[in-house]
């Protein structure tokens, strides 16, 4: 089976209708999804960003809502726009991290759920806490593995790996072969590419 | 018959693949385009940009070459990556405008063909005159309509219109009912969204 890692920022509005997405998408390919969650926040810092590019030029963040407002009813979505935009998604993104990888996918639709379905804070630990509970966890002991040295290491490992990739935003999907795809809108192509074998042969003659 | 209005920039490069893929697009659902050419200069240049994004932000733009890339090679597209990257686009524009509407959608896609398909310079009047003759029409009289006031005022008029349409980049279909769709991977949107009547309900009352 091939694999792809479906990267993903908790702030980040169109990784919203992705993560909603792309468990039937890989299923119907046959591709498993490692869920790969990491903060955009360092990588934008880098580029001059001090907030989302969306607030910064509004012309772009105002196309982004219209547009995501209008995918989100094309999926039966429920929207609510978060305030304030983006949430401080630090705590959801060590706390999928300190959850075991099988239970990652499931808690991060949960989060998005509350943050974009609801318009809840996710940087509320006793929010992050209610999610886990429902979902049949030790929501005390995860958030203290979360909080902890090692899981803040390894939400920082994963920025750092993100970083290599190259990824230009989230969401995105790398395959094994290592191509990026970015955004809800390359799932399909990504998740074809996967299933192709990762690998069309990729042609540099003329680029 | 429903109409869009197709937005393009000759220096934009998912413009290029959107020029080739709409006319059949849009037949197939039974919709109108109108072909209009702007720049994005000096929109980007409002939001602090004097270059192209890909430009300015180098991780932006190695995933868009690469992306680009895979596109051109799904849709059959020859790929010749354009240097300078961008190029200037304000003779293709207005020479563009000068034609009469029913010819600029043959004419545009032979400057895309030739810029990014060919790797040649739009900038040149002896580009563009070549590109004129072979589709039949008389270069001189359209070169002098499109340097003329009226021709440099047309383009001027679009950018503005553009302006006011709030488009966050090119290309973009904007429907009868103002949506703007955004981007080579919204065509499909758009066109449905026309040929529905340019109108589903809006629903405003999330967001």
């Amino acid at each position: 089976m091939q694999n792809v890692d479906f990267w993903y920022e908790f702030a980040s509005t169109y990784s919203y209708p992705a993560a909603m997405r792309i468990k039937a998408l890989a299923a119907a390919q046959g591709v498993a999804v490692r869920w790969r969650p990491f903060l955009l926040g360092p990588l934008f810092a880098e580029q001059g960003w001090r907030d989302s590019p969306f607030n910064l030029y509004p012309v772009k963040g105002r196309y982004m809502w219209r547009d995501l407002e209008r995918v989100c009813a094309a999926l039966g979505l429920p929207l609510k726009r978060p305030d304030p935009f983006p949430q401080n998604s630090l705590l959801a993104a060590r706390t999928a991290l300190a959850l075991p990888e099988a239970a990652r996918g499931a808690f991060s639709r949960a989060v998005y759920a509350a943050e974009f379905g609801e318009g809840r804070t996710i940087s509320d630990a006793s929010v992050i806490s209610r999610l886990l509970l429902d979902l049949g966890h030790d929501a005390a002991a995860i958030l203290a593995k979360a909080e902890s040295p090692e899981g803040k290491a390894a939400l920082k490992a994963a920025v750092e790996e993100a970083r290599g990739l190259g990824l230009p935003g989230a969401p995105c999907v790398v395959t094994a072969d290592r191509e990026v795809f970015w955004g809800n809108d390359r799932l399909e192509a990504a998740l074809a590419w996967a299933a192709r074998g990762g690998g069309q042969t990729r042609d540099t003659t003329d680029v």
